[in-house]
C-alpha cells in the first residue's frame, strides 16, 4: 500500500517485502522490547537503516495489535463454528437411529411425557444451532480493519486504509480510529457466545451424566469416555463428561476476567488490553476441545433397555388418556384430568400399575369429577397409556411423533449444509486473502 | 385458534374469549397457585364448568411462561434499543458542536496525539452502534413463539401452532418442543448483549469523571448531574456518573447469576428458570435508566478552556514533526523519529517548551541520526507543532480532521435514521400483534 | 461524647438528645437530600439553629455511612450464623435417627461404597461449620467503628473516637481514617462467606434432587416441599429445592457484581459504594430465608426402602473382599484388587450378583493373579460382601461405623453449643450497647 | 504407619520406604494413567509384586490428591503472605519518608482534605493487614489431612489417621471422610481471599495511575516501570501498573471459574475437581508477582512538587475555617459552614484565591448565615487555611497529623513483626514436617 500511494518508492517497497518474507521464524533474544522491534530490527538488518527506518510509516503497536487479534480470532472462531456443526453433524446421525426410540421426557428431574431420543437430540441441535448463528453474526465485527489508525489519530501520510484492509481479507474498516484502537467490545462479544454456548453444552453435558447413572440406566456411555475400575466393575466413571463440565464452567471465568478487565477502563489503549487476549484464546480451544469430544462420543451411546416399560413411567402418559376423555368423550378437560388424576391417584396408593385402570374405575371418577355418566371403551384406554402411541399421536409441528421427527431432520441437515457452506466462505476468504497478499507481495518483488 | 381448529366449538370460544376480556386486574388471594390458576378460576366464574374447563387445553404452564418472558422482552429490548439511540443522537449533536475542539487524545492515561471532541464523541457513536446491532440481532431470537410445546411434548389436539405464533406477534416457532420450554438462552444472550453495553458505557463513564477532575479540567459537568457541597465550592462531585458506572458493574453480576444458574441444569423446565428472570429485567432496566442519564448529560457538558494549549501538552505533536522530515526531507521514518526524540528530550531536561525546538537543534539531531546534512525551514517545524494542523493534516478515513469527521457524522446520522426505523417497525408490529388478536377476539365474540 | 469531651456544653448536648430521641419514624420528603440532612432538620426544628445546627460536629456522612453498614451488618451475620446452627442442629437430629441406615456412598455419581445416611449428614454438618468459622472470623473485622473518620481526615475537634466506638457497642476502632471511610473490603468478605456458602448448600441440595429423582428413589421429599401434579401422581417435584439451589446461583452473581464495582475504584468514598450494599444485603437475605426451609426440610425426609439391597449396588462392598484377602489371606494388596475385579467381571458379563462369588472362584482369581494357593472360608466372603458389616468394619476415624458416627455426633453437638453461645454473646453484646446508649442518653437527658 | 501399624511388616516397610526414596524424578510413559500409578509401577519394579504391590494399602487417588493440594497450597499461601508483608513493609517505610508531605485527600476523585503521603500509605497498609488476616484464619483450613479417607468411607485396615497427618505436618484432621474427598471450600476460600486482595491491590493501583498522570502530576513512576516513547518524552505510560491491574480483574474470573464449578456438583469427588485447581495455583502466582513488583515500585515513587500549593488545592481547608468559628468563636456549626461556603463561592466565581477570604468578608458571611456580629482576627483565618496546620490540627486517632501517623507506623512495625513471626513458624513448621518423615523413613531404612 505505502507503494501503491506513493509515501515509499518502488524500490524501496521490493526491498522491504523481500526482508520482510526472509523472516520465517522469531528468535527470542534478551533485551527485545516486542516482536514489533524484532521484525524492525531484521528488516533493517537485511536492508538498511535508511530503507528497513521506513517500516514503521503509519504504523503503531496499537493498531497492529488489534489487527494481529482480530485475523486470529477469525479463524479461531471459524474453526469453532465448524467443530460445532460436526457436533450436531453427529448428534443428527444418531438422532436417525433412535426416532423410534420411545423414552422419558423430564422435567424438574422427573419423568414426565413419553419423547423420542430423536426428539431430544433434535432439541439439542437447535440450540447448537442458535450457538452458531451468534458466532456467525459475530464475525463481522471481528472482520473490521482498525490498521491506519496507527496510535490513536490515524496519520498525516496518504495512506489508503481501504486497501490495507482489502489486502489482509477484511469486511471493511473499523473506521473512527480513537475505536479502532482501544475497543474490544468485539472480544468480549465472542466470549460472551462463547459463554452462552458453554452453558449450553453444560447442559447437554449434565442430561448425560445422570442419563448414564446406574440408577437412570438410560445411556451408557463408550468405553473410550468412561473410567473404569479395576476393583469395581459397575463403575464406569463418566470421568470424560466431568472434565468437559468443569471447563464449562471455566470458561464463564473467562468471561468474567475479560469484563471485569474493561469495566471502567480508559478509552483508547491501555496495556489492560494486552491481558485480555489470553483468556479469549484459553475459552476458544476449551470450547473446541470439548466440542471434538462430544462430537465423537454421542454416536458411540448405548441405549441401556426400553426405559418407558419400567414401571414407574407407567403414568407418563396419562395426560393423554384425559386429552381422550375430552376429545372423544366431551368432557371438559380440566374434570378429565381431574377424573385420571384420581384414579392413578388410588392406584398409586395401593400398589398398582396403569394395566389396572379399568373402565370401571374411568367411569366412575369421571361420574364424581364431570357429572357424566361415560361408556368407555377398554380399546381407548389401552391405547391411550401406550407409550408408543403416545408418541405417535404427538404430531403437531414440532412434535415427538417419528414422522414430525424425521421431517425436522431433513431441515436441519439443510441448515447444516448452509452452515457448512458459511465456514467453507469464510475459510475460503482467510486463506484467499493470504496467498492474494503473498501474491502481490512476490509480484512488487519480482518487478 | 382453537374454535378455528374445532377443537373446541364457535360457542364455547366466544364465551371464553368474553370472559378473559373480562379480566381487567389481578387479585392476588392466599391459597392461589399461581397467575394461570386465577385466570382459570376467573373464567370458569364468568362461564361454567363445562366451558371454563376447556380453557387449558393444548396448553401448560411450561410454554406459557416462556412465552410471556418473551413478549416482555422484546418489548424491553426494543426499549433499550430506543433508548441508546437517543443516547446517540445526543453524541452526535454534541460532536457537531466540537468539531473543531482541539482535545488531547490519550493512551495508557498519558496525553499522546491532539484530536477533536467530536472525534471521540464519533468513537463513541460507535462502540454504540455495535451494542445496537447485537441488540437487533438477538432480536429475532427473542420473538419465537414456543406456544403449543405444551408441558414439553406438545399435544395430540391438532393445534396450529403457526397461528398462535401468528396471533401473538412472533416472527416464527420455536420449533422443537422440548427446546421451546426449556431453553433460555435467548435471555443470556440478551443480557450478554447489555453486559457488552454496560462495559462500553463504563469506559465512556470513566473517561468522564477523570476529565471533569480538577486536576485533568477538561470538561465540566452540569450543575444538574454533580453533588456540590455547602462548604467546597471547588467540589462539584460526580455523584450520578459514579453511579451509573457501579450500575454497569452491578450488570456484571446480573450476568454471572443467570449463566451460573445455567450451569449444569437438566434439559427442559425446571423452577430454577423462575428465578433468572428477575436479574433480567433489573439488568434492562438499569441499563435504560443509565442510558437516560447520559442523553441528558452530554449536550450539557461544557469544555473547560483550551486544553491543547497547556504547557503539559506541548509534545503531544511531535509524531507529526518527524513525519514531516520523512515526508518534506526524505529522512527515513525511525531516523526522523530518534532526531525529534532527541531534540524533545533536550528540551524537557532543560523544562524547554515546543516553541524552543529550533532549526539548528533539529538539523543537529538530524546529522546526528541520519547522518543527513539538511536545510530545515522554521516554518515546517510551526506548522507540524501546531495541533489544529495537527488535526487538520489527520484526514484520512476515521481521521481526527474536521472534514472527515462532519463526513462521519452525515454517515452516522443516516445509520441512526435506520435503527430508528427498525424500533418503530418492531414496536409497531408489537402494538399491532395485540390490536390484531383484540379485533380477532372481538370479532369472533360478536359473531 | 461531644458533651463528655466538652465540645459542646452539657445544655446543648441535653437538647440534642432529647430531639434526636423525639423522632420516631422518617417522613420521606421531597427534595430531601438525604436521611442524614432530614434528621439535621428534625433536631434544628425540636431546637433551634444554635443548638441543632451543632449536631454534625465532627462528623461526615462518609464514615455515619460505613458506621450504619457495619451496624446492621453485624446484626444480619448474627442471625445468619443463628440459622446455619438450626440447620446443623436439624441435620445432627437427622442423623441421629439413620446410624444405621446403610445408604450407598456415590463417587462421579456412581455408587461406590456403602456408608449410612448418618456419615453423610455429618459431612453436610461439618462443611457448613467452616462456613461459620469464616462468618465468625469475619465478625470481628465489620465490628470495628469508623466513626470520627469524618469526611477522611478526621477532625480537629478533641473527639474521642474510642468513647464513641464503646457507645456504638464495637470492638474497636477502624484507626486510620482513609481506610475508615473508603474501604469496603469487610463487605466483599462477608459475601465471599455467604459465597462460599452458597456453593456449600447448592451442593448438598443437588444431592437432594437427585437422591429424590424416581430412579434413584433413595429419598422421598416431605409434600410441603414439593409441588405434586394433579395428573400425574408420580410427579412431586422438588420445586422448593429447584429455587433454593437458583437462589444460590443467584448470589455468585452478587460478590461478582461487587468485586467488579470496587475494581479500580479510587481509594476513600465513592458514590459507588453507596450501590453496592443492595447486593449484600439481598444475598444475606437469600442465604438466611433458604436456610431456614433446609432446616425445616431435612427431618422431613423419608428414606425410600433398603437401598442397599437393590441388584445395582451388589458389588460396592467388593473392595472390601479385596481386603479381606489381604489382611486374613496375605494377599498382596494389588493383586488381591486384581483377583476380586476379575470375579466381579466374569460375573457381571454373565449377570451374576455377588451372592455367586463362590469360594472355588475366588481361589481360582487368586491363583491366577497372585499365584497363591488358598483355603478362602465362604463364611468371609459373606461377611466382606454384607453392607452392614461392610459399614461397621469402617470404624477409623470420621468412617461410617455407627459407633464412630455416634462419636463424632457428639462432638458436633458440643460444638454448636459452643456456636450459639457464640451467636448469644453477640446478639447480647449488640442489644447491650444499644440499651446502654439509651440508657447513657437518658442519664445526661435527665440531669 | 503401615508399619507402625503392624499393617505391613518392617521389612516390608522398609523394603518400600527404600523404593520410594529411589523415585527422583517422574518420567512421563504413555499410557500411565496418572502419578499414582507411576509410583506404584516404579516401586513393583524396585521391589517385587508382593511388597510394591502393598503400597496402596488404605489409600486412594481421591484422599491423596486433596492432601497433595493441600501441602502445596500452605507453602503457596505462606508465601504469598510472606510477599505482602514485604509490600506492607515497603508501604511504611515509604511512608516514614513522607510523614510531612502534604497531600491532597481526594473523595469522589476531587481534593477535599489535605492529608499526608504517609496517612495514605499507612491507610493502604491496614487494608493489607486485613488480607493478611484473612489468608492466615484461611490457614488452619487448609492445613487439615484428609488421608485415611481413602475413596469415600476410610478403610477396615487399623490404620492411625492422626499419626500420618503428624507425618505430613498437617495441624489436624478432616475427620469425616465424606468431607475429607469431596469438599473444596477451603480452595474456594483462599481464592476467595486472594480476590478481595485483588480487589484492594486493584484500587490501590488505580490511585498511583490517576496520580502519575500528566494532570494529577502528584507522584512521578520510576523509569524502570514505566515504558517511555523514543518519540514523545513526556509519554511515561505505566505500563507495568496496567498489567498488574488487569491481572488483578483476571483474578475475579478465576474465583467465577471454581465457583460456577462447585455450584450444584454432587457430594464426594468428581472429576471437576481436577480442574479447579489450575485456577488457583494461577490466581496465587498472579497475585504474589504482582505484589512483588509493587513492593519494589513504592519506595521508588517520587512526589513531584508541592501539590497543596497549586491553586486548585486551596479550598481543600475551608472546613477548617468554619470549624475555628465554631470552637474559637462560638458559631453553630451548620451556621459556620455555610458563611464559609458563601465567601467562598463568591471568591469562586470572580477567580479569587483563598488568601482573599479577609476577616470583612468572613464577619459579613457570620453577620448574614449567623446573625452573630463578630471581630474575627486575620491569623486565625491563615492558620486554619494554611495546610500544614491543617494536617497538624488533625491529630485525633487515625487522622493525618505527623505525630499520629509516627504514632501508627510503631504500632504498624509491631504488627509486621508478629506476622512474619507466623510465617516463619508457618514455613518452619512445613519444612520441619518434611524433615521428620524423611528422617524418620530413614530410621526406619536403617534398622
Amino acid at each position: 500500500m505505502l507503494m501503491e500511494q506513493e509515501i515509499i518508492t518502488q524500490a524501496e517497497g521490493r526491498r522491504l517485502l523481500q526482508a520482510l518474507q526472509g523472516i520465517h521464524q522469531l528468535a527470542a533474544r534478551p533485551g527485545l522490547e516486542d516482536v514489533h522491534m524484532y521484525v524492525e530490527e531484521e528488516v533493517v538488518k537485511a536492508t538498511n537503516d535508511r530503507v528497513g527506518g521506513n517500516l514503521h510509516i503509519a504504523k503503531s503497536r496499537n493498531d497492529q495489535v488489534s489487527t494481529a487479534i482480530r485475523m486470529k480470532l477469525r479463524r479461531d472462531l471459524t474453526h469453532l463454528v465448524a467443530t460445532i456443526i460436526t457436533l450436531q453433524d453427529a448428534l443428527l446421525d444418531t438422532a436417525s437411529h433412535h426416532l423410534n426410540t420411545v423414552f422419558p421426557g423430564y422435567t424438574h428431574l422427573r419423568p414426565a411425557q413419553p419423547i423420542t431420543l430423536a426428539h431430544y437430540l433434535v432439541a439439542c441441535v437447535d440450540v447448537l444451532e442458535r450457538d452458531v448463528q451468534r458466532m456467525k453474526e459475530a464475525y463481522p465485527r471481528v472482520n473490521q480493519c482498525p490498521m491506519g489508525a496507527c496510535a490513536l489519530a490515524t496519520t498525516s501520510f496518504p495512506i489508503s486504509r481501504e486497501r490495507v484492509a482489502e489486502l489482509l481479507g477484511f469486511d471493511g474498516l473499523l473506521e473512527n480510529s480513537v475505536d479502532a484502537v482501544g475497543s474490544r467490545d468485539f472480544l468480549l462479544e465472542v466470549l460472551a457466545t462463547v459463554t452462552i454456548f458453554a452453558t449450553d453444552i453444560s447442559r447437554m453435558v449434565a442430561d448425560l451424566i445422570v442419563w448414564n447413572s446406574l440408577e437412570f440406566g438410560l445411556l451408557e456411555l463408550p468405553d473410550a469416555f468412561s473410567a473404569t475400575s479395576s476393583i469395581m466393575p459397575q463403575k464406569k466413571n463418566p470421568d470424560v463428561l466431568e472434565v468437559v463440565r468443569a471447563r464449562m464452567s471455566r470458561i464463564q471465568g473467562r468471561f468474567a476476567s475479560v469484563a471485569a478487565s474493561l469495566t471502567s477502563l480508559p478509552s483508547t489503549y491501555n496495556m489492560d488490553l494486552q491481558e485480555i487476549t489470553p483468556p479469549l484464546w484459553a475459552a476458544l480451544h476449551e470450547a473446541e476441545a470439548s466440542t471434538k469430544i462430544l462430537a465423537e462420543l454421542y454416536p458411540e451411546l448405548r441405549v441401556s433397555g426400553r426405559p418407558l416399560e419400567k414401571a414407574g413411567y407407567a403414568f407418563t402418559t396419562a395426560t393423554e388418556l384425559a386429552n381422550t376423555l375430552t376429545r372423544k368423550y366431551g368432557v371438559p378437560f380440566r374434570a378429565a384430568h381431574k377424573a385420571v388424576g384420581a384414579v392413578i391417584k388410588a392406584l398409586v396408593e395401593h400398589d398398582g400399575a396403569s394395566r389396572d385402570i379399568s373402565t370401571g374405575l374411568l367411569e366412575a371418577a369421571v361420574k364424581e369429577n364431570a357429572d357424566l355418566a361415560l361408556q368407555i371403551q377398554q380399546q381407548d384406554i389401552e391405547d391411550a397409556l401406550n407409550p408408543t402411541r403416545f408418541v405417535a399421536a404427538h404430531h403437531v409441528r414440532g412434535g415427538p411423533a417419528p414422522r414430525e421427527v424425521t421431517r425436522m431432520l431433513k431441515t436441519r441437515r439443510r441448515r447444516l449444509r448452509s452452515s457448512r457452506q458459511w465456514v467453507d466462505r469464510k475459510s475460503a476468504a482467510q486463506s484467499d486473502a493470504e496467498e492474494r497478499l503473498d501474491r502481490e507481495s512476490t509480484a512488487h518483488e519480482a518487478v
